[in-house]
């Protein structure tokens, strides 16, 4: 069984916006052995919907749209949807009473403009939408399946995941699907390549490796096909752990962690507790942090310190020390660590100084350049690396990679 | 005239790989005017791509195809395109030299499979590439024109922009586009669709105008299409002035800035500086200002402090205070404004404090309740805000709604 993925927006065809949804929704499906035929992204006209909605409907059994659910004037899809099956709008009261809710929680006044929203097709199934007003809408038609569903990525996913999937899993039958997901960090795509190359090529017909870079972490996801539950399952486990014992050293977690929640869970553990100072990362390497519920119980604060001075004032950075080595050298993070540790009372501390560009570069700086230290008042490690594309994509590797230092220290593991 | 572009690649399929190509490829149609009608991704098969392009050709005059161009197996566009145009591969001289220059210049030794990459269709017209192995390639068939290129971004872009744009430019007459893009923060969509309903029942026939809304911000998008370029802008001006007229109150910017770049510019302006004292966000909102190039002329740093103490010892919120009021209350971000105003010496300040949860929600303190104050130390503002969804959601709308009270504040504007 195939799907076809129908994006609608003017937006998405003049490239304001980047369609991100079309890859979640086929790695969703990719877990319960749906395979994506074929992406469309048509606009907000109702003759490019139809013929897109006819396209689709020859391609796939299975055909999932997003956009153009919004209560405003540009949004045709449901009134496209309406007709194309051939439907009528009547108000659904318990959308209706979910639409006044939302605002309630909000405490905003609503719109009408937006009870609208509770308007459905009489003969589509509706789906809730708990994050937003625009309900989601499943129809049926000579076996093939329609989901349309908003297009705002936080509205969508939560639908996909609760909603759609299960009914798909219960409308057709799939086959059985095992993912395990090794996450590590700290070697490249093509190093992890090398170290298992003899185990790739010895994979089962029904088994694949995938390779999901992110940085420096790179997701090892194993994917089994097939009939017999027991058996697939006793196989990913061999796999899982034959990879495990070869690359041991930068494997952080499996399936849904992440490093964030790996740190956070060790900390835990150990009753202990971690601040960070940054420089050039601005609180990002903190903002992961507590993107972790419950990250209270170990995350204290962070020093975001910018300048010189506040480096100085803030950190207790020397003034000596940023004169004679620089805010980007290993004597300041070393110092930020200490300064961390010290004004936040933390058992750990993270800090990192980077110069992250456009400007700012030297020869023997060039822009890239980010020092990152760990340490606690026993120890601290400090690591030069040279990142490299623009400004953001340096920011998010030094946070990546600070984090990585991190989980190695609590682990005890040797820095090389 | 329309274009349609075709990304070619089964990692686009299982949704390994958000596509950014066909949105760069998007906005570069766009500014000579030509409208993208679809976008269509297919795997890496033969009679896949075959179908997009019989689909494609009968839907624009213009088809850009990106992907399966690598030397491997996997990639079969240039078999596929060789077979669609009833022609030959033959050996190009030209382009097996840039491919043998290449991997001297990379000091690498060359694989035979990449010489292959040099064997182009006769009929086609070769499209140099000069950061990669991968030749473009240029059909004509019965009036309509197909472009091949490379799917990676840094061999593609300035293919599309060095050489397929101006041969576009060269063989059709395109008409004028203009996008105009309005930028609004702490109005929702529907509020802002009420307050400018009539200009857009009067919008001409040729006029769109688009929502895109982002938390707390929504993106207003004018666009013209026509003959008359000077009328098209004047008209769009026009447009814009009034319902910048209408909202103003609520619009930070046009076309390509941010809130963190207006906020920015303000700053500059004023040769003032600017930092945060943040819990629940933890960090994002000095990450999203420092986001922006050159940013330390006017942000020195953030206190991000989560726990009590820190939130004491580190920004000076008296112990009273967080006793009588709590974390999250007017009292306590308002000495946290102060806080940092003192620490960090800078003339700005913004401060939140709130329940991000999904735990530490009370009856009068639910989840999402966050307080925001920004000032400077003549005057603080603050105020409560009830935010909704995940954690992750009222973080981000956290940092917008701070960022929009930070911006009002630097104009001067009344906050309500």
């Amino acid at each position: 069984m195939t799907a076809t993925i129908v994006t609608i927006g003017d937006e998405l065809l003049i490239g304001q916006v980047i369609d991100t949804n079309s890859a979640f929704i086929a790695q969703e499906l990719g877990k319960i052995g749906v395979m994506v035929k074929r992406r469309m992204a048509v606009g907000d006209d109702k003759i490019e919907i139809i013929e897109a909605l006819d396209e689709a409907k020859k391609l796939s059994e299975l055909i999932l749209i997003t956009g153009g659910l919004g209560p405003t004037k540009d949004d045709i899809t449901k009134q496209t949807l309406c007709e194309y099956f051939k439907s009528t709008l009547v108000m659904n009261e318990e959308i209706k009473l979910m639409v006044i809710d939302l605002f309630r929680k909000l405490n905003r006044p609503m719109p009408e403009i937006n009870l609208k929203q509770a308007e459905l097709p009489h003969n589509c199934i509706p789906i809730k939408n708990f994050y937003g007003t625009a309900p989601g809408m499943c129809f049926k038609q000579e076996g093939k399946m329609f989901f349309s569903m908003p297009g705002v990525p936080f509205e969508m996913k939560p639908m996909m995941v609760d909603s759609v999937i299960p009914v798909i899993k219960k409308e057709f039958k799939t086959p059985f699907i095992i993912h395990r997901t090794i996450h590590t960090q700290g070697l490249g795509e093509s190093f992890l390549a090398e170290q298992i190359k003899d185990f790739e090529e010895n994979f089962p017909a029904n088994f694949k490796l995938a390779y999901l870079p992110h940085y420096s972490i790179v997701r090892l996801r194993i994917t089994a096909i097939g009939e017999n539950e027991i058996e697939l399952k006793e196989k990913v486990d061999s796999l899982e752990k034959q990879i495990t014992d070869r690359i041991g050293e930068n494997v952080f977690g499996y399936d849904d962690t992440t490093l964030e929640k790996t740190i956070g869970e060790i900390l835990k553990q150990q009753h202990k507790t971690i601040s960070t100072a940054e420089s050039c990362t601005g609180g990002l390497i903190a903002h992961k942090l507590v993107s972790v519920a419950g990250a209270s119980d170990y995350f204290i604060g962070s020093m975001v310190c910018y300048s010189y001075d506040a480096k100085e004032n803030n950190l207790g950075v020397k003034k000596n020390t940023l004169d004679t080595f620089g805010a980007v050298s290993e004597e300041t993070v070393r110092e930020m660590v200490q300064g961390a540790l010290r004004n936040l009372k933390t058992d750990y501390a993270i800090a990192v100084s980077g110069i992250a560009g456009p400007g700012g570069g030297t020869p023997d700086k060039p822009v890239g350049t980010v020092w990152i230290a760990v340490g606690n008042n026993e120890k601290i490690i400090a690591k030069r690396f040279q990142f490299a594309r623009t400004r953001e994509i340096i920011m998010e590797y030094t946070a990546i990679t600070a984090l990585g230092m991190a989980w190695r220290f609590l682990n005890g593991k040797v820095l090389n």
